[in-house]
């Protein structure tokens, strides 16, 4: 830590005023950044090389954050006295760390140059990120966040995609509307995940060409989808189904596997 | 509803106090009884047999949540004020219902039968509870929840869980010193999932005879267990590990699918 740090220990601190708006609103800051909390999602974001605008730090974390920001980087780091920090800091899992990343743009292309996610109305974050997870894991090429699903850049999301948001192409608000036509455009045969009825998973054949949509649990998969999907199911024993993001890593599984032993 | 109901409108009701406590330790009441929060919950529980003490409603939920109670069971049904209850339930996922349910005991018998899930260290409820569900649906026996994992009876479990924990066979608050004895008195292979290194899933041969110890992403798997088990990989393409609940929901469906098609 620089030795002419100065400690922020003033709520009325401008950049702290910033940050506490989108720790509040849960949401982007004005210039565009997400809230990544943790040591974790720093480093996370550090090695996947994304924009770092500016890291706080509880003065009890600081010394060992300012340790590893690479000098070259030039990244603010901010340190806030512990008591003001934990005010800011809504969450438990902050560690006295928040930084504000900048996720990477993508375009359709590297999305759907593999096999790809759409997520159709989930709406719980930590889901979502999940999702992104294991679509990393087990070698997707992206994830469509369909209008209505949780944001990429809500700091849950990104906490449960452990820094894989940070890597993966995804593309953000799209209509749903749109998706058969943008599937069709990139080769994709659309297969809908549905609880009930469809064709088994392991029989599916799902490869690379697929976009498999992930539907919410209350409401199922937008109509104008299901026209144009085929029908996908993962036989259970019982009727019940599955959480959405377990559903999502057994279907990506399944393709990796098959694409594997191939 | 019967109309001779009376609203509960005062904080110091002694029934709405014990059932505060609960809520705000989120764990069990002093009666051994889980809080099952939402509709949803509380026709699982109903479905599933288990026993319900009493069931909570708000003044604009109570009519249809009397409908559902079947007279014969004679469930107590206490209607409280709308405003008075939401101060109560902390959730907003309660939807106007809180049910104190009690979760069926279980001997070791049962939860062994067949493919057994172990808990190590997952402390996170809602990852519990989706890999109670996940088992359900994948038709494993039963759950071993070892100590220090989340408990089964967390209402964030309970929720996740979609009502798999009202039915499946669990132990809880097991030794991880005593899973090896019990494993194999029970006749079980022990694997460990790890995120390095390991037999590969899909060449393993996990069967009805395993029992498959799924570790908290931060510690890893407990040493005595590990000596004791053959380590367990998930293929992926990149070193990401995966969340614990897709973890786990991978490794039943292989297992599930193997048994299908052997």
């Amino acid at each position: 830590m620089p030795s002419r740090q100065e400690i922020i220990t003033s709520r009325s601190n401008p950049l702290l005023k910033k940050l506490r708006q989108a720790v509040s609103r849960r949401s982007l800051t004005a210039t565009g950044f997400a809230l990544a909390e943790s040591p974790h999602l720093l480093n996370e974001a550090l090695r996947s090389g994304v924009e770092i605008e500016r890291v706080f730090a509880s003065e009890r974390t600081a010394a060992a954050v300012a340790g590893r920001l690479p000098p070259h980087r030039r990244i603010p780091l901010h340190v806030v006295a512990d008591k003001l920090f934990d005010r800011v800091a809504t969450t438990s899992r902050s560690q006295g760390v928040l930084s504000l990343v900048k996720l990477p743009e993508s375009e359709p292309g590297p999305v759907f140059a593999g096999l790809t996610l759409v997520l159709d109305g989930i709406q719980d974050p930590g889901n979502a990120g999940t999702i992104a997870r294991s679509a990393e894991a087990f070698g997707a090429s992206g994830i469509v966040f369909l209008k209505g699903s949780a944001l990429p850049t809500n700091p849950k999301a990104l906490r449960a995609a452990a820094g894989s948001l940070f890597r993966l192409p995804v593309l953000v608000g799209t209509e749903a509307g749109a998706l058969p036509g943008l599937a069709r455009q990139h080769g994709k045969t659309i297969f809908a995940a549905e609880a009930r009825g469809g064709v088994p998973l392991f029989d599916a054949g799902i490869s690379r060409d697929a976009a498999v949509v992930i539907g919410s649990e209350t409401h199922g998969i937008t109509p104008v989808i299901l026209e144009a999907a085929t029908p996908l199911a993962i036989p259970t024993k019982s009727v019940e189904s599955l959480n959405a993001a377990a559903a999502a890593a057994v279907i990506m599984y399944e393709c990796w596997r098959s694409g594997l032993r191939s």
